[in-house]
């Protein structure tokens, strides 16, 4: 057989048909097919996150790889990995209902901006005389000649032209231009207002706020999950992938720009709006996710020492990576620290205003990486990014899964057992990062673990499961899920590597500025999970120190905040840049004691234990520029009351 | 037959193939198989250029407009026009020699530029230590710190960054880096030195000249046939084709800009050079080729009152423009005076110090559109473009053909006939511009046309011909060749057209300035068919006026000089600005008098012919920046020389 055959694989329940070369993993065609399958570990059959199930077609016998994640029983259901699995026959392919990530409820609120607005883009209305034989100025001079005197005069590149020479004589010569600086970006029909996108560009999803320039108010927000997610679900997995060859860069890139372009299509349209209206962005994102966006070179930051190829901000024109805006509007790309810490960081301290605190003040985003910042008065700031892995975003965790619908949110353990909230009252599917913290907290609380994390196996609740103990928290039976929901003594391991490498990264920070953790004023948990967490369960399974004197804040998503601000203030993004000459980027693993501070980071402390429950949280509102999340505040303190009032029984 | 048919054209002696659907015309099969047939009509039977032989394969009876422009005799031999052709079989087809346009040969000597060199690229060497775990700068900030200090700061794009962070590691972080501004626009290895690119981007031809940024000096120079000829000769056939559709018009500008990256690539190699070396590129043009290479706007340009989108330079990324380059190149586009009359004009204006010039002086550049400036002191200048049509090319001319080996390019009648000089000494195949001067004035000095242009039927050398009377210049029996080489009635009328309209421009240029003709001080003739035609004749056939007090120059190539010169002086950018500024374009459609004008000047005046017999031309070097065409100097000279031998006969 010299050439390859190619089998028909059809994905379910969405009806997706592909043909697919022999030999190919079913990983592979989901990703040809466009299907966002879950994929931690990147097909190395480590993370488990790809289980589909067979419904038809030849399947090899499972290797020990698939036998270490899925039992006997989900085998003989036709469980298998998709990354395992090599097609060889037509083949169709079931998809548990967790893989459903377009159909996620992402949670992006953020306030308004209430700054003074200049978002550097001006509209100016004019009125032209036509051309004639005896006037025949080029359509670009009868406009700039119309325009208010400046020195440097006004300019527009070819696209602009266009629309401009198309523009005019449809208008018959009365419209607007819209001017930044000196450069005109693009016309109006009179009555049409210019509009920006603000945009948080993580990872795992891409959120966006799409403003009105003349009021700076939100016209409507959404969200899309990364699309490159199917190339991995991790910055590391990604860069992995995109330097593998200049196409999987290229497609890299081409999927974020498709995806950020389709969400902001649909915006735009939902608000009634035209493409050519939208005539600024604003993109905040990590240094690995700008970097793809940008098509800039990703290489050099996939290994130690992590060098981004520009820590500047960055001004291209919109069409250039591929969105649909007015012809010659931009796009800015904040600055950004290096390594990791990119201007989603730096637009969550700008937003927090943790640059203008002027005390100690300690702010950290929980995710795949943790960035942690330390600020001291001066607006002098310590930066660092940890590794704590995805186990907060339900990855490397048995049953975990993202914050989508389904997703066991919170848990508290009562007499009768866990008690849990799904996101959306959606019957449970699996734990999400959230949960996971007030599972090990009660856990812990409750003597069911060690300081060391151990699983006590005499415990009632503790069984023995197929790797060693485990906790039932639903039951399949009574559920009708595919599968129990369970917590494993592996996956408590998982949450003590993120846990130790957090607590590393803030005492690396505080040792290196030599502050006591009574010095510490503030700490600001940002981002979405940050602002989710219960506070009283976070101190209690010890994910950060003690600090006897800090007030805590949740700031909900500020970076997408911060991207809001910066879009609509030009003087903002000069504050940024002075934030970025103010940071300092600290390499934890340069630093000797990490790998024992690491160590010690992974026990759950009674002293933990005793201090978060000691504590009164004084989880206070932020008087800054940018109000905080009012349902975050809100939920977080009904938490307490939830924590106080179980104390009591 | 539902379906459409195809069949296989060859077109010989090339023997390139093609597939075309059945009732295409075999120039739009032509075009499609990328061969440039000219086609001065563009398709609508006029021209007579797009004749073919079709060899086998069968054709319909040709119609009236076939049998306009062919004889019986050529019809018998299998003579059709391409555009009348209808594919209905498949067919064999065999062009004539004449349209070996690639194999043409072009003229764009031009001398160096020799002023102050101050191209506006810095080439900087560096030397930086590498990023390590305690020192993790992104690449650009490593670099950009390396740099002397400046106010700005530096930036470049992300497809330079990405150049910089490959390079910077293949060259162990020793290399040097090539700045516009503070733009940082590439990186070399030490030792390249950057080079740039003078374009003259005309109608017919693309001429360009590669420069060493380090000397000024030419490296080597090149010119290829503009690939847009294959939809149009000329201007308006072209904008008529790019507005029929986006498509058409995008296909207009791939065409040119393929057409200038491939001379731009063969010039680099040959110089073995490496096209990341070539840091700026300036392309000068008339309106109309420069607004369809930057993919400008051109339905307002087409029609009158011939407006342009912008009549500003304008500067792009080569990348943006097709053109490959140091990734962050620029290309520079002069400014324009709007209708039809572009940089080129400007360049020559330049090249040509008309704008400096204290004398009264009239420039003339013509081609299809002839550009006309008249200069009074203190830089004021009168710009006119009139449409002469393409008869100097050797269009609409029975036996015409543009200035390509075999072309007849220079005639004097001797007792025994006419004596010929044809270009690179080939057998005869047609008459190009310079030569239908020549031939034009010895027939109203022999009185064989009259005042009115009307041929003599009585004289010896007139035959009746199939459109009317006619001369003989080549026989076939002679020459071999597949038809007589003739000029006839009707082409006389062309260049009385040609004639008319040059006349009457000039003319209402003079009287809009209260101008007497005496006043005029300097006559420069630019362009290859100003410097290639003998003045005497020109004056002779009263092509301009008759000034008392001028003298003459033949500039040259003064658009390609003057390119160069703009590309290597950023003073000239401003003069060029300059210039436009203080110039006026006279739209001649609004003269009243231009009708009679034109009329008056179509007629061949006793007294020109006299005057241009007694006149001293006073032929003289100009003392310019830019020194003149000696060659074209010199073939004048020796020009006048034979004309005065001949007087003397």
């Amino acid at each position: 057989m010299t050439k390859k055959t190619t089998f028909k694989v059809i994905f379910l329940p969405q009806g997706v048909e592909i043909n697919v070369a022999s030999g190919h993993s079913v990983l592979d065609a989901a990703r040809e097919a466009g299907i966002s399958l879950s994929a931690a570990c990147n097909g190395k059959a480590y993370c488990g996150q790809c289980r589909v199930r067979v419904q038809k077609g030849q399947t090899q016998e499972p290797g020990e790889a698939e036998r270490n994640i899925l039992t006997e029983e989900e085998i003989s259901q036709g469980q298998r990995l998709a990354c395992r699995t090599l097609i060889q026959s037509p083949m169709t392919i079931y998809l548990p209902p967790s893989h459903f990530l377009n159909e996620a409820e992402l949670q992006y609120e953020s306030p308004d901006f209430s700054g003074a607005l200049e978002p550097g883009v001006t509209q100016l209305k004019v009125k032209l005389s036509p051309p004639s034989l005896d006037d025949s100025r080029a359509d670009f001079k009868r406009l700039a000649d119309d325009l208010p005197e400046t020195e440097k005069g006004y300019f527009a590149d070819s696209v602009t032209l266009n629309q401009l020479s198309r523009k005019a004589r449809s208008s018959h010569w009365e419209f607007s231009v819209l001017l930044k600086d000196n450069e005109i970006i693009g016309v109006l029909p009179l009555g049409a207002i210019p509009v920006g996108l603000a945009v948080d560009l993580g990872t795992t999803k891409i959120a966006a706020s799409l403003i009105d320039f003349s009021s700076g108010k939100e016209i409507t927000r959404g969200g899309v999950v990364n699309p490159q997610i199917r190339f991995g679900e991790d910055l590391i997995s990604r860069l992995e992938y995109a330097i593998q060859s200049r196409d999987k860069a290229e497609e890299m890139t081409r999927v974020a720009r498709q995806g950020l372009d389709q969400l902001a299509e649909s915006l735009i349209l939902q608000a009634g709006l035209r493409t050519e209206q939208l005539t600024k962005i604003l993109i905040a994102g990590n240094t690995a996710m700008t970097h793809l966006f940008c098509a800039l070179p990703v290489a050099q930051l996939a290994v130690a020492p992590f060098v981004a190829a520009t820590s500047d901000a960055m001004e291209i024109k919109a069409r250039d990576v591929g969105l649909k805006a007015a012809p010659g509007a931009y796009v800015y790309f904040p600055p950004n620290i290096g390594g990791f810490i990119g201007s989603d960081h730096l637009s969550m301290v700008l937003a927090s205003n943790i640059d203008l605190a002027d005390d100690l003040t300690l702010g950290i985003d929980i995710g795949t990486n943790t960035e942690i910042v330390l600020s001291r008065a001066l607006g002098q700031m310590e930066n660092a990014s940890c590794a704590s892995g995805p186990a907060f975003e339900g990855y490397h965790i048995t049953c975990g899964m993202r914050a989508f619908a389904g997703a066991i949110s919170a848990a508290r353990l009562t007499p009768e057992g866990f008690r849990f909230t799904t996101i959306k009252d959606a019957p449970a599917l699996g734990i999400c990062g959230t949960a996971i913290i007030d599972i090990v907290a009660e856990l812990r609380r409750n003597s069911i673990i060690n300081q060391g994390g151990r699983m006590d196996p005499t415990h009632p609740m503790v069984r023995q499961g197929r790797t060693g103990p485990e906790l039932l928290l639903v039951d399949k039976a009574q559920s009708g899920n595919q599968r129990d929901i369970i917590i494993t003594q592996e996956d408590i391991n998982q949450v003590q590597l993120a846990k130790g490498a957090i607590r590393a990264g803030i005492e690396i920070l505080l040792k290196s500025g030599n502050i006591e953790l009574h010095q510490v004023k503030k700490v600001i948990f940002a981002g979405a999970f940050g602002s989710y967490i219960n506070l009283s369960n976070a101190m209690a399974m010890g994910l950060i120190p003690h600090f006897p004197h800090a007030r805590y804040f949740q700031s909900g998503n500020a970076a997408l905040s911060g991207a809001k601000a910066l879009l609509l203030s030009k003087s903002l993004c000069q504050r940024i840049k002075q934030i970025t000459s103010h940071a300092h980027y600290r390499e934890l693993s340069t630093y000797k004691e990490f790998n024992r501070l690491f160590a010690m980071g992974m026990f759950f402390l009674e002293e933990d234990l005793i201090k978060a429950h000691q504590s009164d949280f004084r989880l206070e509102d932020m008087n800054n520029f940018i109000k905080p999340n009012q349902s975050a505040y809100k939920e977080s303190e009904e938490r307490k009351k939830n924590e106080n009032n179980r104390g009591e029984n």
